[in-house]
């Protein structure tokens, strides 16, 4: 998927949102949790239960979606039984929603031939289901290049995250005068092209979207913080959106863990309407009435 | 396994080198391949053969090292049959060598909830087999602090990388006239111990080792870049070493593909031994010669 491909989609949905599958085993609902894992002692189901909490999830979604992000933290703490459940969780979604573009949130950082097996690990298979993956830019651009050889692929690069510690380094004044997080922008994004690189930004520190639009004007952005961090949506795209958007704006917690009843994947898919709608009201400058439906 | 404890292994071998199990299936030898997996279609024995050459290899490097690094980007590439051939082989080691230090080179680095669930995956089991994870700085505190609520396991911060590319953002110059990795020293030294943190410095930079030493003087130091890469030992151990050694040597290529045909293990023993015989000499002024055995 290219950059003008995503944009297309956006319009199509009304919505830049991104839901971020960060499926914790111990807040899935009790009763899917004893329905489908009756025997905790046999672990054997134990993909099951995680798979159809996200399939729950993914259906009541989709409509007011346009990625899914994954976070492999959650998969791969439980070894191969995660994966497996991260690996039918993402071809599930290449299945039934095939528009979907899907970031494998694994924040990599190797070089060379390690960094070479990662993004094989991510984008070799022709079936792959991943568009992106996250990726650290301490180690500079041997960690990002060899993802940046698979066609219609991108990178999502770190450049200025919303968690406290951010600014023990990303903030960090350089000698130029500019900060670490600005440099990474600066650089990082002569590596690739705006079809293939993304800079994660966010949302807690909306209003230095405006300096990271000065940097990289046309580069899409995906914006964690939205929600339980605290970021707002209107800030976001206030200082954040460009001509073709722009953004992705991810939200993990505040959809999936919104209703731990029966109802959760409705209660899920009402809170992601309730984003799509305040994001179709924001999206109404860039897009032309006729593009509605 | 704590500092001193790693010391007495170090004095114990008289070695203080690390094998890094990268094990690429493309490069085992012809001949253990087709032995073991004859039938490339049929995916069942493939974790096998690398577990297979990672066994011989540990079994001949074992007594000349206190320490293996694998990989995790070889293993996860091949996903839940790589994993499978990771935990088989770390189990192994632990089995059969219990002294030694298995450093998990994973390059993590995420926040909060997530930073917790890798945390859990490489430490929470009471069986894991892992000491310790190499960890990216990029996001700060936050990425490191679950890791050093286990007791006993380390955290293997990045500094200063061996790679080309380390010029991109680590070596820049900050506003105090200080380059960034001294800056990720100065503050990432003070978030655990010497008991539970080690940085990684590459050993193509052998000068800078020097400096290093004025910042974190009794930290364990992991040093990559011996060998392939072409940092010397002298120089590692000259600029790098202190009262209780500090140093961990990595090498992969040059042990484990040292010899493609029947006697690879034979030569990855061999050069082992060869990397040995160079650091026991090296450690001659801090061991007393009553250590020696």
């Amino acid at each position: 998927m290219n950059a003008q491909q995503l944009f297309e989609q956006i319009k199509a949905k009304q919505s830049f949102l991104c839901v971020g599958l960060d499926t914790d085993i111990n807040k899935i609902p009790e009763h899917l949790r004893k329905e489908l894992f009756p025997y905790p002692e046999d672990v054997s189901t134990f993909h099951e239960v995680i798979l159809q909490f996200n399939k729950a999830i993914i259906d009541a979604t989709a409509p007011y979606t346009v990625a899914y992000k994954p976070n492999l933290a959650f998969y791969d703490a439980f070894g191969d039984i995660g994966m497996l459940a991260l690996a039918k969780t993402c071809f599930y979604i290449k299945e039934h929603y095939p528009e979907m573009f899907v970031i494998a949130d694994a924040k990599r950082g190797d070089i060379g031939n390690t960094s070479e097996m990662y993004a094989q690990q991510f984008f070799h298979a022709e079936s792959s289901p991943y568009d992106a993956v996250t990726l650290a830019p301490y180690m500079g651009r041997d960690t990002v290049d060899p993802f940046l050889k698979y066609e219609d692929k991108w990178a999502v690069i770190l450049a200025l995250t919303s968690n406290p510690s951010a600014d023990d380094f990303e903030t960090l004044l350089l000698a130029s005068g500019k900060p670490l997080w600005k440099q990474v922008l600066e650089t990082a994004s002569t590596w690739g092209t705006t079809d293939n690189t993304m800079f994660v930004v966010g949302a807690t520190r909306a209003e230095q979207l405006k300096e990271v639009r000065e940097i990289v004007p046309d580069h899409f952005l995906l914006v964690p913080g939205v929600g339980v961090q605290g970021g707002s949506l209107a800030e976001v795209a206030r200082y954040g959106m460009n001509s073709r958007c722009g953004l992705l704006v991810n939200s993990s917690r505040a959809i999936i863990y919104a209703d731990k009843t029966e109802r959760f994947a409705q209660v899920a898919g009402e809170k992601a309407k309730e984003m799509r709608d305040e994001m179709a009201a924001l999206l109404g400058g860039i897009i032309p009435s006729e593009n509605y439906r």
